[in-house]
């Protein structure tokens, strides 16, 4: 039986909101779009071909990925300018090649001298690469620490000079934007994250090496980013579906959670004021980034509860504790009811399923699914 | 090309040492025959079907398993009798009837009367129904809370009177053994479990009511019980593979972890004393039960690591930070180089992946990728 609405899918299940989706992809787009800024969106939350494709009507078809079971997943969807976002070594340059000989420009991500002469070397035979290199403009991932930039120059031009090797740009990922809790604070970072660039950037041009892309990224930024000059593009990924997290930051309102996890109830527990569901830590993921700013949420909160503060307040692979401060009306959810979780982290949650039941609640009240799309996941 | 050992593998890749699976499946069977209990094992961890048989060899062929996915696999796979180990509710029961009239006996669990009439009633027609009573030994999960057992009788008697649907016994998971970390403390949890389920078939049998099966579960349990008078079957899952978790709570020693994450070295950062490599949230889980007993281990411990107390600190989508109190030697660990990490929870790592890549450290040190077993995820 092919499930006509949420009520006949076996739980657990994600399920999408596309009238949120839609609301959501417009909003950074058209941000962008004014802001005369590319929008390369990072693919890793959706990890589907038909919101890769939504994401940039308008724009001209940039993505990003965070793994090559993606780039193929993505370039076999039509998608022709990629890139591969964590950081290269020499034994994925095959894959890489197997890609760019079938004409999709996969692009990759260096910050070591090591890698840029490895694939120099591996560009000997005529094959070509398209090389950005990471900058940490405060983060402390991945990239070469900004004001420092130490080895810049050297990675440049052993990149710059190698036949066959194009240094596409620089590329950084504000990811302490995620601590950041007021749109004063992400700006902060996000003036942070454009100097990192545009300083790089302008290093290599001073020294005569030409650096036409300067990539800035991370959903906060994106959304609170006051100046963008210099900016040639942004890799915000989890606006697409956003969840509690980024709530609670202030990237998105609570009407703006396009993702949630449907569960059923499975046990009623009384004596300690909990019941369980069927969604636990393999269904809703370990995730407690949400848990930085609003500690209660514990591992997902329960949308349209009936008390205020119902949330998932522990895991175990299958199973999710749901508790709240006040007593639970166990009579309006009886064994074998559904609810749905607001996940603490979208894309991390997304990535137990291997497609998305989609809803549309501006037209039914986003009971029919009006849809299922497919995700990649692996690598 | 094929892989040949895991330097072929890309990364990130799940490895499983067969050697150190055969010993840990060894000692959990031979200590249950030895007990004259009955193994049903929980494949919830290894959702293989190749790992499954091999766990009830020299035993009646018993599993456990968590989700309906895990059932049709299983049942495919030639396993007859299953116990779906989550509270079942009543949306579920046509999936159930579905297997049964395959000829599996999928038996299913719950403690709630309202369930207990749904499934007397779904059996009015003719199908059966294999019943288990869950109780809650101390963990504070699902099941009848011990010694008051509220609603026992009332629930069993629903179920022992439905035509065609059977009481199979009584079964608890005492989940709190994972927070104690001795031997004694253990074996107290282990009483407490048995006390628990005892108590209750001593109830229903007390009562008239028949109760053939009375089972426990857990690792650290079935490993440190030094009593199983009245039990008649454990339910242990995680012990196929091991982890920082069971090592820690004193469950297995560090030569019984027979999982691990195999991942490339990407970014050397020695201003902050880190490297990356391409093992992060998807690959390793963000699962942090480890830290109770062992705060520094983070997201995993680095195998065969330079320094004793390498870990991954931290953890963003595809990538993983690892740090050490002393400085990290980055010649031994260049770009590109691979690592193996130990997951601190094996069930939910091994879920990222839908394949093993089994190598052998009896044989060749290990390296050689000497089969690959599939794996089944999702519901």
């Amino acid at each position: 039986m092919t499930p006509q609405t949420i009520d006949d899918l076996p739980t657990p299940a994600l399920i999408l909101d596309r009238a949120v989706l839609y609301r959501n992809l417009k909003r950074m787009s058209d941000r962008l779009r004014e802001a005369g800024v590319a929008l390369r969106p990072h693919l890793k939350t959706a990890k589907s071909v038909t919101i890769g494709r939504m994401a940039i009507e308008g724009h001209d078809g940039r993505i990003t990925v965070s793994t090559l079971a993606e780039a193929r997943y993505f370039a076999q969807g039509g998608f022709k300018d990629i890139l591969y976002g964590v950081g290269i070594v020499p034994s994925k340059l095959a894959a890489v090649t197997e890609l760019r000989r079938q004409g999709i420009n996969l692009r990759i991500v260096t910050d070591n001298l090591a890698v840029a002469r490895a694939i120099a070397d591996a560009a000997k035979d005529g094959d070509t690469f398209s090389v950005f290199i990471e900058i940490d403009s405060g983060g402390g991932r991945a990239g070469l620490p900004y004001p420092e930039l130490p080895g810049l120059l050297e990675i440049a031009r052993v990149i710059h000079e190698a036949p066959n090797v194009e240094l596409a740009g620089v590329m950084t990922h504000a990811g302490h934007s995620y601590h950041e809790s007021t749109p004063d604070g992400i700006a902060a970072v996000a003036e942070q994250e454009r100097q990192a660039i545009v300083g790089a950037a302008e290093k290599l041009r001073a020294s005569g090496i030409s650096c036409p892309i300067v990539s800035g990224g991370s959903t906060p930024t994106a959304m609170h980013s006051r100046d963008f000059t210099g900016i040639t593009e942004m890799r915000p990924g989890v606006y697409v579906f956003n969840d509690l997290d980024q709530e609670f930051i202030g990237s998105c309102k609570p009407a703006d959670l396009a993702l949630s996890v449907l569960a059923s109830v499975i046990g009623h527990y009384p004596h300690r004021n909990q019941l369980l569901i069927d969604a636990g830590a393999l269904a809703l993921s370990k995730d407690i980034s949400a848990q930085e700013f609003q500690p209660k949420v514990g591992f997902g909160t329960i949308a349209d509860a009936p008390l205020k503060d119902m949330a998932v307040v522990a895991c175990s692979q299958e199973h999710g504790f749901v508790g709240s401060d006040d007593p639970i009306p166990y009579g309006n959810l009886p064994i074998g009811s559904r609810v749905r979780v607001w996940p603490n982290h979208a894309c991390i949650t997304a990535a137990a399923y291997d497609r998305y039941y989609v809803v549309d609640s501006d037209h039914d009240g986003g009971k029919a699914i009006v849809d299922t799309y497919d995700r990649i996941n692996g690598w």
